[in-house]
């Protein structure tokens, strides 16, 4: 059989070919404007050749900071376009964080859409490697700007040849793009993806049972494309001759929802705030959505409720999928089975809430502290992958021990599986709490805990034990009205009836707040140090 | 990122893991049963575990002369369970041929059809190398054979393991199947394919866009699994969890339209004579076929009035698809693009008929007198074809030289291609007519003259021709009763509004019938010896 190398830049010359004249919808700082992938190929065609004559070489990393937009989408190809290497880089992290992965990546050349220049002019001196800059801009002229040289992207475009051929003769495990994603400890973990993972990914978008990704679909990936290539979207969408609606630069939910409407919005993708936001605007405005057959929800899980208002309320068909920096990132997505369609609407919608099975393409397996876990539903273990698809290794960086081992990447989710395979995340390994040789969820506990009325927050650490290794405890922020008048009882006698005895935390720490990172996750690390002697100077209840 | 190799039996250990309880609905000798692919699973392992318990060793050839059941089904995974090659063998070639292919291939074990053991018997002195036969039966006992060993297959189970281990650690390009294509002139030429070619054609009928198999079909391969893997339905269906429904032997119009309403098919793929069939059932008979969300046809061209009939008068979505044993088969097929629903009918079922454009993960070029031709639907060229899923050789043949040059399959088919990048195919190159420097179609024009009243058929052949090089002459054979009544010039006249001046053929033959092949195609060879002195002889017309 011939051996033809996968390529990334074949994906846009295959819709150059067959769907020259399908559309690019593209919001930027000065408003919306449509180019066809006739226009968008030969536009990418200039920048490659523009990029060759700077000097960038095979194999350099070029950075982008940007929003999604039609500039953006040509950057994705035209850098592979030079066997470069595209660096998206996420503007959303901190300024040291990001000059650090400037650096360890190793950039020569950015991107840099107009209302990002100032972040970047204040990492200038901290990115002494950078070679030049390339502004996305609408404006005719450059501004004044300490970065320098600093290039005009459309000015740039003029200069490059309309005719350039992408190089069709590599090898389909180069890379072609590279991902930081944070890390709970220490600076970002560098992914760098290939042109064989990234084709064999976007392929499974267009299956009808991944993705679903095709030519009749009006795609709309909200997912910032500096967020794991927008799950790889606009390369499925390009490749299937979709048409694209790129929302650009600080969208509101309002922005979104007239897209949708006006566009005929097939298929959209975010994560569960973005989703959180539209329904809000749903609910205070009407606008025809009938035109999307699903949203599609990731980054993190999405509570059943939000899930049932999308398609009971909205007749909106929500799918649930599951991915890291690491995984290009589809690797889970729920899809209810035909037989599932005779379950009462409550089993449907559970389903839903989990994560779901693996799509064609990846393994998987779930390890527990005796192996192999049952798939009952119940047994808990950490959830490891395989797929041409995942990443083997960080870019350069010691963390890979311990992630990456025996071929299987260990995501550090502690999962269940039910008999019909679906994969329920129920905790992070390190915030598991082993008690006795069993394991006990601490956001099953968590959510419970939320549920009594007068709970503000709480949050669930494991604590050394004398006796069982280790036993959970709930630290808990009461509502302003509520404090000092509910005993600790109370809360326990709420969780009683739902969870073995022995889940049920031996003590209950009343707290005026629960550190937090500056994203709004619980810092679990900051309250187990504080917290590492409890039980080991207080009696077990 | 991580290097997992393609494997075929992979998919099997998805159903197996996914979708454990769906069915295949299996008709055989006896009748029909289903088998869950639990149980699909269970008994492929077994097999798997016979087969190197019978001293099958890697790379080593197996055949199977069966038609589509559940035991043929494990058969396609089994074989290459063991790291052997399946090489399933066309029980419609002649005996001659199926000895040559069986010894060429150099085939180990035979699996054999109840039905079709009498055939093998029959070759039994001329296939020396066959160690083993196993007969796929209903029976419980074997019959009287001169084949010998010859195994019980489900004797053969018994003895299995059913928890064998498929191997993981394979090079993905490594040999899977084999099939044989026959040739115009000599022996069948062989086609090998990998695991890496098989996974991924897989997965293109698994795209939205290409045959969108998926968990909520029920796929009905009629095309024969012993016609180029029944277009490798069984592996993608099993993939993506599909029931699957396999019609058995010997099977009738009556029984197909039985099964698509009992079983409730959704997908069902078969050549044009199948459908033909079964349009004539449907027409007799009334048979509920709501079910069906689209038949694929392929193998040779449908027409137009077929597609149109099963639409508008069935409602059922016809899909035109090309393709051969060189390709895995699925390379080209016909979708609409969105924007073509607002075509009229008319303008829909010319693009219908027409073979499609490429799926994605193919590529193509059309070279015709001048090179690459423009896409005009008028210029005509040859069709070459690049893909993972495309083979680059025949099987230890001299013959793999003229057709797989410059890492291009050359199809031998000469096609046009219109703006919107469908292919029709207008010839074979061999048949087409090369008149001074421009091409002519010998099938439009045949389309043609049979379309004249009195015509019962006709053949349009190239023959040299002193000024032009090469000039159409026409072989008509008139209806009984039109014998000897209509003049040439009648036909010419006919012709003369619907082509160019310069397509006209020079010359008419009548004559009283057409020399045929052994499966009723025109013998042009045969007409072109002949005749090739005709335009030497006589005065240009």
């Amino acid at each position: 059989m011939m051996n033809v190398p996968f390529r990334v830049t074949s994906m846009l010359e295959h819709a150059e070919r067959y769907f020259a004249k399908k559309e690019v919808t593209s919001r930027t700082m000065s408003g919306i404007r449509k180019f066809s992938y006739r226009e968008i190929g030969e536009r990418t065609r200039r920048l490659s050749s523009a990029l060759k004559r700077l000097g960038v070489q095979k194999g350099e990393r070029v950075g982008t900071l940007a929003w999604n937009h039609h500039r953006h989408l040509e950057a994705y190809f035209a850098i592979p376009g030079v066997e470069a290497v595209l660096h998206t880089i996420n503007i959303r992290l901190s300024p040291q964080h990001i000059a650090y992965i400037i650096n360890h990546a190793d950039d020569q050349i950015l991107f840099v859409d107009q209302d990002i220049l100032p972040l970047v002019e204040a990492l200038k001196d901290h990115i002494p490697n950078v070679k030049a800059y390339i502004l996305m801009t609408d404006e005719d002229e450059l501004p004044q700007s300490p970065l320098q040289p600093l290039y005009h992207y459309e000015k740039l475009l003029e200069t490059g040849d309309p005719a350039y051929e992408f190089p069709q003769d590599i090898d389909e495990n180069d890379p072609v793009g590279m991902c930081y994603t944070s890390a709970t400890t220490g600076n970002p973990k560098g992914v760098t993806y290939t042109h064989r993972s990234t084709v064999l990914h976007s392929m499974s978008l267009g299956l009808a049972d991944g993705g679903s990704v095709s030519e009749s679909d009006v795609l709309m990936p909200v997912v910032p494309m500096f967020h794991v290539n927008a799950w790889g979207l606009p390369y499925a969408a390009t490749w299937f001759g979709s048409s694209q609606v790129m929302p650009g630069p600080r969208f509101t939910p309002q922005l979104l929802a007239e897209l949708i409407e006006m566009e005929k919005v097939t298929f959209a993708a975010g994560v569960p705030t973005i989703w959180m936001g539209l329904l809000q605007e749903l609910e205070q405005n009407s606008y025809d959505t009938s035109s999307l057959r699903a949203v599609i929800c990731g980054g993190s899980a999405a509570p059943k409720g939000m899930i049932k208002t999308f398609e009971e309320k909205h007749n909106i068909p929500f799918m649930h999928a599951y991915g890291m920096t690491e995984t290009s990132p589809l690797v889970i997505a729920t899809r209810l089975k035909t037989y599932q369609a005779d379950l009462d609407d409550e089993a449907k919608f559970d389903y839903k809430a989990k994560q779901g099975y693996v799509v064609q393409g990846v393994e998987m397996k779930v390890i527990g502290a005796n192996g192999e876990v049952k798939w009952d539903g119940h047994e808990m273990g950490e959830l490891l992958l395989r797929s041409n698809w995942i990443a083997d290794e960080y870019y350069n960086d010691d963390r890979t021990e311990g992630t990456f081992n025996d071929g299987w990447l260990h995501t550090g989710d502690v999962v269940t599986v039910d008999e019909e395979g679906f994969v329920k995340i129920v905790d992070r390994t390190k915030d598991l709490i082993k008690s006795g040789g069993e394991w006990i969820s601490s956001v099953d506990l968590e959510n419970a805990i939320m549920a009594f009325p007068d709970v503000f927050e709480a949050s669930v650490i494991a604590v050394p034990h004398p006796e069982w290794q280790e036993r959970p405890l709930a630290c808990v922020v009461l509502k302003p009205e509520a404090k000092g008048k509910v005993p600790k009882e109370d809360i326990v006698e709420f969780l009683r009836p739902q969870f073995a005895k022995w889940w049920i935390p031996d003590d209950i720490m009343f707290m005026d707040e629960i550190p937090k990172t500056s994203v709004g996750k619980f810092l679990k690390r900051t309250l187990r140090d504080q917290l590492k002697d409890h039980y080991m100077t207080t009696a077990k209840s």
